[in-house]
C-alpha cells in the first residue's frame, strides 16, 4: 500500500482535526486491513467479501488452528506474518497491516477478544450478539472508548438493500403511519452439541442468535426505543437441544408512538420475514434477512406488487466492513456503534426476565 | 313445502329417537325456516346465501322498520305474515314456518334475543362474538338448554373450505408437529358513530369483532385449548373512534403441546392472514379468513406453492346455515355450538385482564 500525494492531503486534513493513535487518520483511497478472528462458518462468508471490498482487505488471521490459518492464509492472500494463534493474538499490536480486528467467535468469547484486540491498539467490529451479557457489553464500550478505538457490532441488515428500503418506506408516509410490525426468525437447529446451545459460548438461546433479528427489524423499521416488552416461551427441556438454553421466546414490544411489534424467536421452525402494516397497506419481506434473495412486496389499494429494493451496488457484506474503514478513515460514528449493541442486549435481558415472571417488563 | 312418503318415513326414524318439540322432527329433505333479526350489512351478506342452501330458507324478518322489513321481504320472497318488528318478535312463536332465529344484531343484544327466540320455542343461530361477556354467553347457553333448542354460534370459517384445508394439514404430521401459529385480523375502522365503537352494544373493540378470528383460529387450528395468555393494548384514546373501546390488542397464546400464537387484533390496519408454521416448513393462508377469495400457500423443502383447497361445492355461508338445519334435523350437536362462543368468550375476558395488568393469565 503506497502513500500518493492526495492520501498524504487528506491525512493532514484529517490530523488537523487533533487525531492521534490509535484512531489513525487514514487515506480514501487506502484499503484498510482486517484481522479475522476465528474462522468458522460465519468466517467463510466473510472472507470472500473482501474481494468486493473499496477500502477493507484482509490482513490478518487468527484461529486455535495455525495449520488452518495457513490454509486460509493461501486462500486469501494473508503471509505467515499475518497469522495468529489465541495465545498469540495480543502480538497484533506490533503488526501495522491491521487497523481492525473482526471477532467472529462465539459470543462468550466477544468480550475477550473485545477488550485485547482494543488493548492492541486496534478499531473493533464484533459479531452480534455483542456479548452474552448487558454488563459485558458496557465494559467492550469502556474498554475501546479508553483505547480510541472504534467499536461495531456486525449488523449487517443496515447495508442491505431491501432492509434499507424497508426502513425508508417505514418511516414514509408511504403507508400511512406505522402501527404494527410483525418480525419472525427462526431455524430448526440441528447439531446439538453445536456452541450455539452450550450457554457459557451463547450466552442464551434462539434470542440471542437468531430471534435478534426480529428485535433489530423492530427497532430499524420504527427508529423508536421500545417502552415495555412482555414475553412467553416454549421450550422442550426433554429436547437434548435444549438443556441449557431456550427453544422458542415469543415477544412483545410497545414503542412510544403505539406501534406495537409481535416478534418471533425459535430454534424450532424456519421463519425469516417481518411485515410493517401502517393504516394505508403493508410492506412484506421475505425473506427478510437472509444473505441473499431478499424480497419486498408491497400492499396498497387492494393490490399487491413486488417491490424491488433500489441497486446499491455493493453487497451488505462488503458495505458492512467498507462502512467501519470509512467510519476510521474519517474519525466518524458507526451507524451501529457498541451503543447500538448495548441496547439490543439490554432488551434482550428484559425479554428474558419478561418470560421468566410473566410479566410485562418497563424499559 | 310438500311432505313427500319419504320425508314422513325419515321424520318416523327421527321421532322413534324420542324427539319431541321443540328439537322438532324434521325430513332431510325438508328445508328448514330462518327467521333474519336485524337487517343490517350482514344480513345483507347471509340472506342471498339461502339461494344455495339445500336445507334452509328464509322465512321471516325481524326489524325495527317495518318498510325496511317488506322491503326485504319483497326481495327474499317473505310474506307479510314472516314479517315482524322488535316489539311483535316474542310472536314469532306462533309461526310455524321459523324453526330457527338467526340473531344479526350489534352484540350487545346477543342474549336477550337468543333468550327470547329459545322462550318462543326456536333454534337459535348466533352470530359472532357470542355476547358482551362469558356470563351472558352462560346464561344463553342454560336457556337453550332449558328450552330444547340447538345453539349455534356464527363461526362461518368452519365452514370455508380454505379454513377447512388448513385444519386438515395443520393437523396432519405434513409439515411436521406444528410450533408457531401467527394469525392476524384487523381492519382500519371508519365512521365513530357506528355501533362497533359503542361499548354497550360491542362489549369491546377490535378483540370482540375481529380479533376473534385470530382467536378462533389458533384454536382451530391447533385443536387444543390455550393454558396461557398474554396482550398488549395500543390504544390512541384522543382518536374519536376509540372513546370506549381498544384499538390495537395482540395477544400470544401458549398451548398445552409448546404451540404459541402470536395474534394481531386491530381497528388501525388492515389484516387478513395467518400461518401455521411447523417443524419441516408451513403454510399460510392470505387472505385468510375473508368471504371469498381466501388463498393457502405451503413452504417446503425450500420452495413456496400455491395450495388450492379441495371445492366443497357449496359457499361458507350456505354450508353454516344448512349445518345447523341438519343438526336440528338430525338432533346432532353443532360443530360450533354455543359452548364454543362461550369458551372464546372466557379467552377473551383472560386477554383483557392480561392486558389491563400487564400480566401472563392462566386460563
Amino acid at each position: 500500500m503506497t502513500t500518493n500525494r492526495r492520501s498524504l492531503l487528506t491525512m493532514g486534513g484529517v490530523l488537523s482535526l487533533g487525531l492521534t493513535q490509535p484512531a489513525r487518520a487514514q487515506s480514501a483511497d487506502r484499503r484498510l486491513g482486517y484481522a479475522i478472528v476465528g474462522l468458522g462458518q460465519y468466517a467463510d462468508v466473510i472472507l470472500p467479501r473482501f474481494a468486493d471490498c473499496r477500502h477493507s482487505r484482509v490482513t490478518a488471521l487468527v484461529s486455535g488452528s495455525m495449520d488452518k490459518a495457513r490454509q486460509y492464509g493461501a486462500r486469501y492472500g494473508v503471509p505467515e506474518g499475518g497469522l495468529y494463534t489465541y495465545e498469540t493474538f495480543d502480538t497484533i499490536r506490533n503488526n501495522p497491516d491491521v487497523d481492525i480486528v473482526y471477532v467472529i467467535l462465539p459470543n462468550g468469547m466477544h468480550h475477550e477478544y473485545t477488550v485485547r484486540a482494543a488493548a492492541a491498539g486496534k478499531h473493533v467490529m464484533c459479531e452480534k450478539p455483542m456479548a452474552n451479557t448487558a454488563a459485558e457489553a458496557e465494559q467492550m464500550i469502556a474498554a475501546c472508548r479508553a483505547a480510541g478505538s472504534k467499536l461495531m457490532i456486525g449488523y449487517r441488515c443496515r447495508f442491505e438493500p431491501s432492509n434499507r428500503e424497508a426502513i425508508r418506506v417505514a418511516r414514509s408516509a408511504e403507508l400511512g403511519p406505522t402501527r404494527i410490525i410483525t418480525a419472525e426468525h427462526g431455524f430448526n437447529i440441528g447439531d446439538p452439541t453445536q456452541w450455539r446451545l452450550n450457554r457459557a459460548l451463547a450466552g442464551g438461546g434462539s434470542l440471542m442468535d437468531i430471534g435478534i433479528y426480529s428485535l433489530q427489524a423492530a427497532r430499524y423499521l420504527t427508529g423508536e426505543e421500545p417502552v415495555s416488552v412482555s414475553a412467553v416461551e416454549s421450550t422442550d427441556r426433554s429436547d437434548i437441544r435444549f438443556r441449557e438454553v431456550e427453544d422458542t421466546i415469543n415477544f412483545q414490544l410497545s414503542f412510544p408512538s403505539g406501534v406495537i411489534a409481535d416478534c418471533v424467536s425459535t430454534y424450532g421452525s424456519h421463519h425469516n420475514r417481518y411485515r410493517i402494516v401502517g393504516t394505508q397497506g403493508w410492506l412484506d419481506a421475505e425473506s427478510a434477512t437472509a444473505y441473499e434473495g431478499n424480497r419486498l412486496r408491497l400492499h396498497r389499494d387492494g393490490r399487491t406488487i413486488d417491490h424491488p429494493a433500489p441497486d446499491a451496488g455493493q453487497n451488505q457484506f462488503s458495505a458492512m466492513l467498507d462502512h467501519l474503514s470509512q467510519c476510521v478513515m474519517t474519525d466518524s460514528e458507526p451507524l451501529v456503534a457498541g451503543e447500538e449493541g448495548l441496547r439490543d442486549m439490554r432488551i434482550i435481558e428484559a425479554i428474558y426476565l419478561a418470560a421468566r415472571e410473566r410479566r410485562t417488563v418497563m424499559l
